[in-house]
């Protein structure tokens, strides 16, 4: 058998856990941590396969052979721009611990609105009595807003709790007990949204997608009275300052967000300190190294097998 | 058909709202509500049935006749230690509203804890971006004491959202995928768990069930480092100054609490202020009056049409 070449490896994630990580894993081939400053001047003009997430800018014309490009997030929106990308293979992560988590965020950030999380914390602080008799999940209907993996199984798990699911994607899917609308009933999806979960991923389409004119077809005069805004899918596709303005002006009662246009975000952004809106820190479904090393050896064994590769993104879609 | 008795009702919920919903309820019969001063000094000597959560101290020397005794919520302890409590069919309040609401709260406290709600909001108010990797949810075991219609259910969601799940009750129980506990396992049942969901009705047997001893038998180096007391069954099942002692002692990581001995709990205790313990005014799982009338209604109907009566408690157990 002839020298397997190297996998590249250009993660921001911690720098610690991956070098940790990528002690053990591709056995056969070894890795090249452009983390590791030894690499710094590395040639890769013969490498063949990188592992990305968010990468130098130079990235491509440093290593202008690649056959596949492998993806450190289910999203690959993070080297799409990227001058030189070359027209292989993108391979997406997609794993079921990723989707789990995810669907542990958005079912927790959905009972958290449900059950006015933030009038108790408030009550709690000031040492108040407060009984609280919300509505039951069932009379709030949630709109997914992007079907793929993830949005799946969200809606699932909403179900099983109790909520009315509604979802919408760009073709329309079929699921069971979950009413769904393609790209062009967006209005009719919108007017029947209390809860919006964004699930989508990042390109020209829905770049900028969640903004005041899309807030303001949300349901008003729902079982909590006003619409709420949960996105877990890119920062860049929501309008920042149209979320600050939609909560300040009464459009939306609350949201959730986990993912910003600039990461992480500034500290004297409006954001942090909006009332009933719930901050965090891109970590709704962090890609757990072993899993993704685990899947990217996988893969590259599928290819070099003669196998398809699984979860190719679409290059005219861009996702 | 000879005249119907009134149905004497003596609630201590939102005065307003259960006499807003009484105007409408047991048409055939009507009702004497003990909360409006009219009736302060009727005779309820030939009264037939009751409605009670938490009535006046001498509820039954006023009416001694009483065939049937409907309680006001899921547990019966608010009357069982009344004086002159007849021997007649105590009947409890179960519906699904009540139980789909339960497992919300249930299933948002396990995911707070699971996803350090209280360091994100900490995070938050003190405008830090700080992302964590919390394990996922097949990595806690969740051990739900109780296993009656609130447990089950529960424990089926608290599955589907991933957890591992165990449960204890006196008879053990045959659940699909959830390993269950009898009386005797005690100890086993408790060095397996990581969050203790407490769902027990109070009886003797349960009365200051959770304190020191208990917790020091839960899990300890779990996913999460140390196990979390949740509970929502009933205030006086716990020793509350052993819940504080254990998390300020480290037994404990952190609690979710929605039943306290002396509700309103006091604004001076110590429980208010702990470091990673969501408090809940009671009210996790509100009994909602139009299903509570319902049910009381269709459990007459099926009384005096000669078929048995649902809910029946069981005087010897005491739930
Ligand atoms: N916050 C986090 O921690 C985190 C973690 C992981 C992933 N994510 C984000 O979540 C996104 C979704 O992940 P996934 O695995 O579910 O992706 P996926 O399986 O590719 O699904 C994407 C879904 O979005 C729909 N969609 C895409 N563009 C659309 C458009 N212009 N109009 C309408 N619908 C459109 C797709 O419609 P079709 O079904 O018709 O193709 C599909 O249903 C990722 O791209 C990533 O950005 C965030
Ligand atoms: N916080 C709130 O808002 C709220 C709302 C509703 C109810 N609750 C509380 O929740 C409690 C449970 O409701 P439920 O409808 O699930 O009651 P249930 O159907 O009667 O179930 C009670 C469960 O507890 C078990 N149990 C009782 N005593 C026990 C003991 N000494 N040792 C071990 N297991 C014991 C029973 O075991 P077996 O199966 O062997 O009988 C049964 O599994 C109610 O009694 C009430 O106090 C609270």
């Amino acid at each position: 058998m002839s020298a397997k070449q190297p996998i590249l490896v250009d993660l921001k994630f911690d720098p610690d856990t991956v070098a940790r990580i990528l002690k053990t894993a591709f056995p056969d081939r070894g890795s090249i941590n452009l983390a590791d400053p030894a690499n710094r001047d590395r040639d890769l003009t013969g490498i063949d396969y990188a592992l990305l997430w968010k990468p130098d800018a130079d990235l491509f014309s440093r290593a202008p052979n690649l056959k596949v490009i492998f993806s450190g997030g289910a999203g690959v929106d993070s080297f799409m721009n990227l001058p030189g990308l070359p027209d292989v293979p993108i391979v997406r992560f997609s794993d079921r611990s990723l989707t789990t988590r995810m669907s542990e965020w958005v079912v927790m950030q959905c009972l958290m609105h449900l059950r006015q999380q933030h009038q108790h914390d408030k009550d709690q602080r000031a040492r108040i009595w407060g009984k609280l008799v919300p509505p039951e999940a069932a009379e709030i209907t949630v709109g997914i807003m992007g079907l793929g993996v993830l949005g799946q199984d969200a809606a699932y798990k909403l179900k099983v709790m109790g909520f009315n699911v509604i979802g919408w994607s760009r073709s329309r899917k079929e699921i069971d007990g979950v009413e769904t609308f393609d790209s062009g009933q967006l209005d009719d999806f919108l007017s029947r949204t209390d809860f919006l979960v964004g699930l989508l991923p990042l390109t020209p389409e829905t770049t900028g997608f969640y903004n005041a004119a899309l807030f303001s077809k949300l349901r008003q005069g729902g079982a909590l009275g006003k619409p709420v805004f949960i996105n877990a899918g890119r920062g860049k596709s929501q309008v920042q300052s149209d979320i600050v303005a939609a909560i300040e002006g009464g459009v939306l009662g609350g949201a959730s967000i986990d993912v910003f246009a600039v990461e992480p975000l500034a500290s004297d952004d409006p954001l942090w300190g909006l009332e009933n809106v719930f901050i965090t820190p891109h970590d709704a479904a962090v890609s757990d190294e072993t899993a993704l090393f685990r899947h990217v050896e996988r893969q590259i064994a599928r290819h070099e097998g003669g196998e398809p590769l699984q979860f190719v993104v679409d290059r005219q879609r861009g996702y």
